[in-house]
């Protein structure tokens, strides 16, 4: 039959995910809803949840009150039946969560970054953190659906980044995914950091399903990740958002991407670090990010100089928020990556005052701008949802996220 | 039964348009095969298609070939059934297109624009417009389905446009919408000029479908429309693409905008006229758009002035289209509207060379550019397209466009 029928095995795997998926959102549900619920026959519920519950990831939790007739068992979700691991790669650091099928955070931590190290070293450093902290944790690697692996810059499919930052050259055409199958021996899914922010603050809460928001992210580099209507955004290559690479100076000064004027090269931590140096201030710090921080912090408590250079940096982003607003006409900016971890409050006044000012459709609208509460590890989260998605709704993975999937933080 | 099952109305709505769409595709198809194709019951493939066939907008054209067993009854549009009319106002002209459910131009013509007279005056012309043609042309006012009017600048569904190019200031607040509706006795759709002069593009055909693409337009102001895998992007309230008011010199010019350095006030056909002026060039034109077109033509001669100030106008209009790319990875930019009609030719080796060089992901795949063979009134027919979409998928009307009714301009 199924030879004959080839769109079977996808139809399955689609009533499959979608039943899982409500299951996920009701909380507990009987099959007799789930058929009210899908427009699916009883029969077909009937064997893709004993299937579901043979491969352990529902439960028969009781039975309902009876409201005549024979009281309904119950499904709920099994949220430790599956497990996600998002890893966020950056020159400054390496930031790793694990998050289950309920969306729970079960495990987050950070470590020294790619740093000038070779690729392959970096990779069995990685393997190695997961394999010790998948131990450590106590979960059954069994249940481990696989990694995602998010990172700046272009990506392509076959073989990672394929435009790096100056810093993380050695990357440029590394077959990033398939050297991370081979050393984690789990299925690895690659993304965009700036895209998966936008994916861990959507997952994170409070934004209204029908919106349309940017992450503006800052971490070595600046970019966005775009979510309309609960869909990310991601253009013919999976390259969209690319703020840091527009021009806002004609004659501007050349960044390391080829061209003048770009928002990173003006405006991003490292213009901002090489700016104060030389203005002759003396940093400490070991990376960009340490040196940024610095100047954040003395920016804050009042420093004239540090103020000077950060308020510049910051006109070079409002425009960048400006510019995303107008092409795609959002209602939220998010200021999140670890940049904005460090310095987001310095940053918030001008991007606002600008899009309050600047945002041509302001006459219909308002743009709302916040900073992130999660800004250091939101690539991270968004890394582990890709992931997860995959299972509740494959025909989407990486597209569509589920509406009602708030991440509850558990584990500091 | 219906007031107990509120969702009938809508689902049979959708049904009706499903089915009107796959007959327009297919050219003829049996009631058999509709059945396949849609996987509703025949009979409610039969309750539907009698009703079109009752309405007008399908005949039933002669029997299929038998293949064993009782010869199929074919089905097939009627393109004259329906018509739709577009109009595209703008300062400089009005051009009106009335096309037919099938796809085709049955008339196009094009008269002087908005000006500075009263809006009340402007409707007034636009009504009698209409009517004189549609007597001439001789479509049956019964069979007018209605208005598509697109005009510049951000729109509002209850009052038109909200925030207006100085020209067109009498125009901001008045409800376009219900003053047209009221004079002409149509039903009234209205959109942004450069939103319709994309889907316009799309309907003129030649675009892939699963592409990613801009309308560049420039006519009066500059603006983008976007489609990606065939839906046209709107933004939160359908003011996306307003790529003519991003900043690209934070110390630039004052716009009409409010803002400093958008690339309409540094490089629109307003911008050129008037450096032309500053630069000693007399310019006999009635209007921007007149003088815009002599200074085309000298550069096009060679005219060393002209050239050069088409040439800086260019720089910009290249930055404009790369930010566009990046944002939303983009496999495609079409210039278009009335300015590019003049002067395309002069701006796209400047476009081309920029999205070659400055396109952030073009290690991933490369941008085209094209000029528009449409330019002039790819707007006016994005317009009619919306109307005849209403018809055809109404539930997404001004969303989705069919991907298999390239017009077929049949009348000069």
């Amino acid at each position: 039959m199924s030879g004959s029928q080839p769109g079977l095995g996808a139809a399955h795997a689609s009533s499959r995910s979608a039943i899982l998926d409500l299951i996920r959102a009701a909380g507990t549900i009987s099959r007799v809803e789930l058929t009210r619920a899908t427009g699916l026959t009883a029969a077909t519920i009937s064997t893709v949840v004993r299937r579901l519950i043979d491969d352990g990831l529902v439960l028969e939790v009781g039975r309902a009150e009876s409201t005549g007739g024979k009281p309904r068992m119950l499904l709920q979700l099994d949220p430790s039946a599956r497990y996600a691991i998002g890893v966020h790669l950056d020159h400054a650091g390496i930031t790793y969560v694990i998050a289950n099928l309920g969306g729970a955070i079960v495990a987050r931590w950070r470590r020294p970054g790619a740093g000038s190290d070779d690729p392959a070293t970096v990779v069995a450093r990685i393997a190695a953190e997961i394999r010790t902290t998948i131990t450590r944790v106590g979960v059954d690697p069994a249940r481990i659906l696989g990694l995602g692996v998010v990172s700046p810059g272009p990506i392509s499919s076959s073989t990672g980044m394929t435009l790096t930052p100056p810093v993380m050259q050695r990357w440029a055409e590394f077959p990033l995914g398939a050297a991370l199958e081979d050393a984690v021996g789990l299925s690895v899914l690659l993304d965009n950091d700036a895209t998966a922010a936008a994916i861990g603050e959507y997952w994170s809460g409070g934004i209204a399903t029908g919106s349309a928001f940017a992450a503006l992210y800052m971490g070595t580099g600046i970019g966005a990740g775009i979510i309309v209507d609960g869909t990310v955004y991601r253009g013919s290559s999976s390259n969209a958002g690319e703020i840091g690479h527009i021009c806002v100076d004609l004659d501007g000064p050349v960044c390391w991407c080829g061209n003048l004027g770009c928002v990173e090269v003006l405006a991003g931590p490292a213009a901002v670090v090489a700016a104060a140096r030389d203005a002759g201030l003396e940093l400490a710090g070991r990376n960009v990010a340490e040196n940024f921080g610095a100047l954040a912090r003395a920016a804050s408590r009042g420093e004239a100089l540090p103020l000077q250079l950060l308020e510049r940096s910051s006109r070079y982003l409002g425009v960048a928020a400006q510019t995303l607003a107008n092409v795609l006409d959002l209602e939220l900016v998010i200021l999140t990556g670890p940049a904005f971890a460090l310095a987001g409050s310095l940053y918030l006044p001008e991007i606002e005052r600008r899009l309050g000012q600047s945002f041509f459709a302001r006459g219909s609208h308002p743009v709302r701008v916040t900073i992130s509460s999660n800004a250091p590890e939101a690539a991270a989260v968004g890394a582990a949802a890709l992931v997860l998605q995959s299972e509740l709704a494959p025909r989407q993975a990486g597209v569509r996220m589920p509406l009602e999937l708030p991440l509850e933080v558990t584990a500091g």
